[in-house]
């Protein structure tokens, strides 16, 4: 016997599209929203729907934002000689929170996945190329991972006849972490890299 | 400096008022609805907003439900003698999953927890001694927690002299367990409650 009502279950479906909210999860949030103020839930829906009016991406760094050009792009006390590229704009969120940049970024909206049928087309990659004059620095800054590691090394080639200086990331034992429980990889990766104590 | 936009922030921010959505988490969903077709946030939109039209409880069980009363309360198949006494309407669709229960529900709508100021008041307790006529059992189906068994011996005790057979879910090993991985308490009660092989 059917129990749940329909638009109970519309809920959930939609709920769980999300990546990362699994079908208990959604289920869980469905029913959360009859013990909310109908109010509450009245804006949960129209912030949604005004996301799509709203939101758009910046057509020069490729950031979430409500005006083209966003905020960052136009901020002319920003560097413009320094580029720190990243996967998303969730990364920019967290480089701006160290207060230790200054120049301006640039969003792929990925990293290179050729099992994921993501190559360089997919991302956005052909506007970087557009943003170079005047760039004396990119600052590569993807996820540590197989495909982030992947990605910058695409990018480094593609830019190393450019007459621009590319950097990275530095790595190593992340702060307040524990030698004995940091994996060997990253441990491995400080001990190359030391630099003397100054 | 500011760098996400004010409207992604409202919907963060209304994502997190979820029980287990933590910020991190309401944020990645925020960012993904730009990446969705504007059909489908318009879409999860206006079922939300649809929810606070459609969706209600019922007043005799007080399951979630579209239609008052609820399809379960108006089911004449259904054994009106026994009742299920629940947590809430997500308990009603496991159980309902087994298709070992025929009889009526009622749902609590929470568990006794003086900590969180939940009382007998706050629960739908008033209503299931209305619902009593006719009925000759009640199994208390609580979740297996401190809260869960406290509310089970105030059930038990409200309806001891009712004259009507008060049952509980048994207590044992799950099935599928591990006996070596199983906590002491789950395998002790186990061990009480043995019973002949038949």
């Amino acid at each position: 016997m059917k129990i749940l009502p329909d638009s109970l279950e519309r809920i959930t479906e939609q709920f769980s599209r999300f990546p990362g909210i699994g079908k208990k999860t959604a289920q869980r949030m469905a029913f959360q929203l009859i013990e909310w103020d109908p109010e509450d839930v009245q804006r949960l829906g129209e912030v949604i729907i005004q996301s799509t009016e709203k939101l758009r991406k910046c057509s020069i760094c490729n950031l979430i934002t409500e005006a083209d050009p966003c905020p960052v792009c136009l901020d002319t006390r920003r560097d413009e000689s320094i580029l720190c590229v990243v996967e998303d704009s969730k990364d920019v969120v967290a480089i701006e929170e160290t207060s230790r940049f200054s120049g301006k970024y640039h969003i792929l909206g990925g990293v290179l996945s050729p099992l994921e049928g993501i190559g360089p087309d997919q991302l956005n990659i052909r506007n970087l190329l557009g943003r170079l004059e005047n760039v004396t620095e990119i600052v590569i800054a993807m996820n540590p991972s197989v495909e982030g590691e992947t990605t910058s090394l695409y990018l480094a080639r593609l830019l190393q006849d450019k007459d621009i200086k590319v950097t990275r990331l530095a790595r190593g034992i992340p702060s307040g972490g524990d030698l004995e429980y940091i994996d060997g990889v990253t441990l491995g990766r400080a001990l190359d890299d030391r630099h003397e104590l100054t």
